[in-house]
């Protein structure tokens, strides 16, 4: 069974996966077969075209790494979690944190998940059994939130 | 045509209408009708469902006023805003703004509403025939982010 973490792991790894072949097992791991990605730049969908995507930040930015910041705060099938791009140099390239929002796809067996979460622990041996979540879809956001100071 | 403005303040009204009648109107002037609110502590599906949602808060803080805090962010169809909970006095009820991501569905004339966003002045006339874009799913996180600081 896929958490939140793993799953979102997975998909910074592929961003980070200069090895053609080895990257599109991540983002085969991470995204269902039609998951989408959508940031202020790109919206694609599908294995292939985010493949794509993530080559071409790696030309644009050759050896730099995403990097998450802090945790991953989920709810549902729901997550968002803060990442960086920074330099081989460990700087970052782009001062403010980004936000990813992204939603896990249920893959037939969402129910049985909620109900093993909520169940108590002689039900845990039944979750190895549910097939791994993946991402329905990112949307991401660069930098803060627009000109939202605290009210 | 709807403009992510509109349709946020059409839902935010939604929230902030007492009527059951005219909450009713706004939530079907700003959702589709299987759209989705999921949130920390709910997770709902079609008009139904939405407008018992806000009832139920309403109930929970009587005279209350949902209020967003800065402008909205938007790129193809997603787009974020934040917003707070306050009291009849103006006091804010949760300290912390928390975050909605929305997702605008297509209804039909999506790529046409694109073309006419970025075509010329000469084509402004045509945007009146387009159907108003909806709400498909509103995805809320409450509070900042978990441990996100700077990097």
């Amino acid at each position: 069974m896929n958490t939140p973490d793993t799953v979102i792991d997975t998909y910074l790894a592929s961003w980070n996966e200069p090895d053609p072949e080895a990257r599109s097992r991540l983002i085969e791991a991470a995204w269902t077969g039609d998951g989408r990605h959508v940031d202020p730049l790109a919206d694609v969908t599908g294995h292939a075209a985010l493949g794509e995507l993530v080559a071409g930040l790696q030309a644009q930015f050759p050896d730099h790494r995403i990097r998450r910041v802090g945790s991953i705060d989920a709810h549902h099938d729901q997550l968002r979690f803060a990442w960086v791009l920074v330099a081989p140099d460990d700087t970052v390239v782009v001062a403010a944190t980004a936000t990813d929002v992204g939603e896990l796809a249920p893959d037939g067996q969402a129910a049985a998940h909620q109900r093993l979460l909520q169940a108590d622990a002689t039900s845990r041996s039944a979750r190895g059994r549910a097939r791994p979540r993946r991402l329905q879809r990112i949307s991401a956001f660069f930098g803060p939130m627009p000109d939202a100071v605290a009210a």
